[in-house]
């Protein structure tokens, strides 16, 4: 508290991003970050960037990027909106598009910043109800609002909709912008990308953080109908103008150019996930079907607050939400084979305190 | 226009930047990036941080980063706020302290950026007029506001403040916050750090673009007492937890350990500010005292959107505002010697054609 601060920084409550551990040596499974690292060629193409012209301010409309991301999806280059993760691209959605008059819809159990963005933008939401099985059910929006924001999956359940789904909420709602979070679709979800012809209201919101192993590198982005883009750049340049620097814009590229890298990362990653999900449900864990690089979990016999605690002392970090309904489950990123064996081992151990205390 | 624009979007006016030109061999006076490149040691910490680690998240706090600079500035890390260049800095800056109930105040010529974000944040702007050599004048902000922002030296007249003046409005607005922005302060002001421990509501807002050659990487701060730096933190954890990738965080703290390189380019740039100065005066322009990497400058027989428009044909980018009181005038960044020298030749050649015409 400060009597210098605007009342709305006294309104905040701010996103806390899971633990980034100063340490080594940790099994690190918080944060849904690749096991793999990027693609040699982005690095390559990071360092051929790496330059005296690092004086020079990059393109603030990252035409380049843009131009490759077009070709990549099959949409044209003022259908696409790049920014500095899709944290930001989100930011800008909720100022540009999601601020309505009447109330923003979301699910109650979903990615914690959309909250957050409403108290910083002043915008009120509604929250929806998950289902008992905690699953988005399209028919529950069927109500009065101004706007739709929903991960598909959804975080952090990593439960997917169809595209029918969406495809189906979209025709309930032709006069709201409706925003797609496709965060983790690249794992095994179906992208709304093609309904965007049919939908001027669709927006889909994406990132280089995760399939693409770039976390480090801060690359967002969205496609969607121009329309929807031109207000997302008005915003963006009455912010930043220029939120992509010179590397991130090089290396963005270069991921899209290696497409053999990247799918055989989501396989391995799609492969473990599976492993992981046999093996806790062996162990009596109760896994939901998951269509992202984590899965959403709980066991019958041991709370998520003890169970991430015992995990953090035995050096595996995952990810426990304190909040109502989920407060049993632990969000566990896939890793490599290994990170999955030394989870196991400690779940184990864990387990075997909490049945004999 | 779209019908899912929220607003706010219709009432935007965006900041315009400067020209990127995506062809090469034109003499780029427009934008005031340094002519010289980054230290190599810069070069060096971001090609060493070009790793498989970019598969992880950045430290969204920067942690490093602000130690680097609190200890290069003599203050504590608390007292340090970073963000993706000072623009975004400047954007939570005008939403955490500077939205207050009564308007905040700024030079009428200044900053383009700032009316933009008052128009994005919802916030009441007073401008104060320069006086009629185009100087700020610290008198003339003695009237009811609820918090001033300017940057010193002001941009685009390249004017400074002294350090005494900063002090005297200070001294008037205790209340107040007031924010300096000191994007190029390096190249011949004062800076206000030292009257932060006397001043808690000063921030001073700086960034890495202009005096370290860094814009194409991104790096802004602030620095001011903790009160008003957990402000700024409040808003950045509610906008985006990482603004920061590890690139940009390797790279700045390694431009702050080479201070030869740093000095030396400064040095070279304000040894041809003063030549460039003195070429100028003898062709018959007017040019205000520079505290700046770029001179503001108008010529009696010559307007300054025919001047620029002349020298972009001549392939010398400079940067003209189309403004009431600076409308005859151009900003031409301090480049390199042969820069200058290409600049003086297509300036003679436009004077010349002006008088024959």
């Amino acid at each position: 508290m400060n009597r210098f601060w605007s009342r709305l920084v006294h309104e905040l409550h701010p996103y806390v991003p899971g633990e980034q551990p100063h340490v080594a040596d940790l099994v690190k499974l918080n944060t849904n970050e690749s096991p793999f690292g990027p693609s040699r060629r982005v690095l390559e193409a990071i360092r051929d960037a790496t330059a005296e012209t690092l004086r020079l301010y990059p393109d603030p409309n990252a035409t380049a990027l843009r131009q490759s991301l077009a070709a990549y999806h099959g949409v044209r280059p003022d259908q696409v909106f790049v920014g500095n993760g899709s944290d930001e691209v989100l930011a800008h959605a909720f100022v540009a598009l999601l601020k309505q008059d009447e109330p923003l819809l979301f699910p109650d159990i979903t990615y914690g910043f959309y909250p957050a963005y409403c108290r910083l933008f002043g915008i009120h939401a509604d929250t929806v109800p998950l289902d008992a099985s905690l699953r988005i059910r399209i028919v529950d929006y069927s109500r009065p609002c101004g706007a739709i924001i929903l991960p598909n999956p959804n975080a952090p359940t990593g439960i997917a909709l169809s595209r029918a789904e969406i495809a189906a909420l979209l025709d309930a709602h032709p006069d709201q912008p409706v925003v797609v979070d496709e965060a983790y679709v690249d794992f095994g979800a179906e992208t709304a990308i093609p309904l965007i012809p049919a939908y001027p209201n669709l927006l889909v919101v994406r990132t280089m953080s995760k399939s693409r192993a770039l976390a480090g590198l801060r690359v967002g982005y969205a496609i969607g109908n121009p329309g929807l883009i031109e207000a997302l750049i008005r915003v963006k340049d009455s912010f930043n103008s220029y939120p992509l620097d010179r590397l991130a814009q090089a290396g963005a590229i270069a991921s899209l150019e290696d497409e053999e890298h990247f799918q055989r990362q989501l396989s391995m990653v799609i492969d473990e996930r599976d492993r992981m999900t046999e093996m806790l449900t062996r162990l009596g864990f109760e896994v939901l079907p998951s269509a992202a690089n984590f899965v959403f979990t709980r066991h019958p016999a041991c709370g998520g607050a003890a169970l991430a605690a015992g995990l953090r002392e035995r050096r595996v970090l995952v990810r426990h939400f304190g909040k109502p309904r989920i407060a049993d489950y632990l969000r566990i990123t896939v890793g490599k084979r290994s990170d999955t064996d030394a989870l196991l081992t400690a779940l184990k151990a864990e387990l075997e305190r909490a049945s004999s205390s």
